[in-house]
């Protein structure tokens, strides 16, 4: 799965976080709007040849990171402290490479990780501009104990997540998932929804909270939400939860 | 200084914030840039004839608003919330209205205003993303104590403020302001400046926290200030804070 890099030439891994709003998600049909191409211009500029990058996966547009990783393989004789601000400088105020560090050759963003950790922000009612970028507005009661009691019971732990995701035209064959956290926690107008597991399927933790927010709503009880589970259909019963709210918070390896 | 509202049209008041980063500030010269240009052409759109909007006064070029206000006149006979509502629907992201109603046609947005809360953010080190458009990154350490010192007993009170504002061509004869409130608020690496008046000289607020950085950074002793104040002159020694860090919280009626 990984090929070594050439001779000279080192594998980096870099933690980035980057507002995701104005770009067209980190990998992108048309060049230029996609987070993963500004990083790959700038490493292109820095190196004075092309360079590809590895991330843990992909994000849609308007999905933020706090900790993103990808991985790449260069040549650079100055220590990982000049290469990271050669690099940040010319990155636009909504990307930021967080660390930068010589790493094993062995090691790759996407098939090293044995985890992430996700976090979705909801805001019941209005919000400021500078706050409303980053979460779900949602303008009608919710029953957030009833979410968290729902998440805990039926969610919570080793399940085929079929029915909770979108499968982009490709069959994914391996659907289950171990979701080792998901959190309802609610401080005032503001709903933190955390979720981390060994994976995720594509956009399953929209898809997830989509789904609480129906039980929330009283749309969905929980036993229609554990018979959904075990159907492994997606039915019009589960909407994708809008990305803004959405962070990668971080990839465990 | 107000002129009456023309026959069946009424004076509405408007309480607005912004996110002033892609703005050219609140009114600028160049046409269509300005958030009074978006709201006035908002306001067109729905009322079918142009409408001027007056603000407490106006702000920089990236400088952003939880509370500024404006008012203007137009005949609506619906009620205020469907006036509200018609009028944030086509409105950018990064201007919100937060409230809107009627007053009486003696009110206007700048002379009868008391006083007016400004609050200025640094962060002392790296931000994320999501913070950078809204504050000061400062890199080098400050004497926060030091600080809070200065603004109590130097700048807190009924001074001439000459040596803390910037003229931009015209002068103003009458530099005298009271400083009600002047707090250096300081939280982890995040520090917080808040400062209350009757008024505010143009750039007054970013010069204040300009010569407090230099005052922290031991560039500049209270002393110092103290002479810098009574000279009434404005000099090298004070820089101008940059706009992003600046927020117009309230103006007081």
């Amino acid at each position: 799965m990984t090929s070594a890099p050439e001779q000279g030439a080192t594998r980096w891994k870099c933690v980035c976080a980057y507002d995701g709003t104005h770009f067209a998600g980190w990998q992108s049909q048309s060049a230029g709007s996609a987070i993963q191409d500004v990083i790959e211009a700038r490493l292109a500029r820095i190196l004075g040849g092309s360079v590809r990058i590895h991330a843990s996966g992909r994000t849609d547009a308007g999905v933020h990171a706090r900790g993103q990783v990808f991985h790449f393989d260069a040549a650079w004789r100055h220590g990982p402290e000049k290469f990271l601000t050669a690099l940040a400088a010319g990155l636009p105020q909504t990307i930021q490479l967080r660390t930068l560090r010589a790493v094993d050759v062995g090691f790759h963003a996407r098939f090293s990780a044995t985890g992430k950790l996700y976090s979705y922000r909801i805001c019941l009612g209005d919000t400021d501009p500078f706050t409303r970028p980053y979460v779900w507005r949602f303008h009608r009661p919710l029953d957030t104990d009833r979410m968290a009691q729902a998440a805990t019971e039926v969610l919570l732990g080793r399940h085929d997540f079929k029915a909770f995701s979108a499968f982009n035209g490709t069959e994914r064959s391996d659907t289950v998932r171990d979701l080792r956290r998901l959190d309802v926690l609610r401080r005032g107008r503001s709903l933190r929804i955390v979720a981390e597991a060994d994976g995720f399927l594509y956009k399953m933790v929209r898809s997830l909270v989509g789904a609480l927010v129906a039980v929330g709503e009283g749309k969905l009880s929980i036993e229609q939400l554990r018979e959904l589970r075990d159907s492994r259909e997606r039915t019009a019963a589960v909407h994708t939860a809008p990305p803004e709210g959405l962070f990668l918070e971080r990839v465990i390896y």
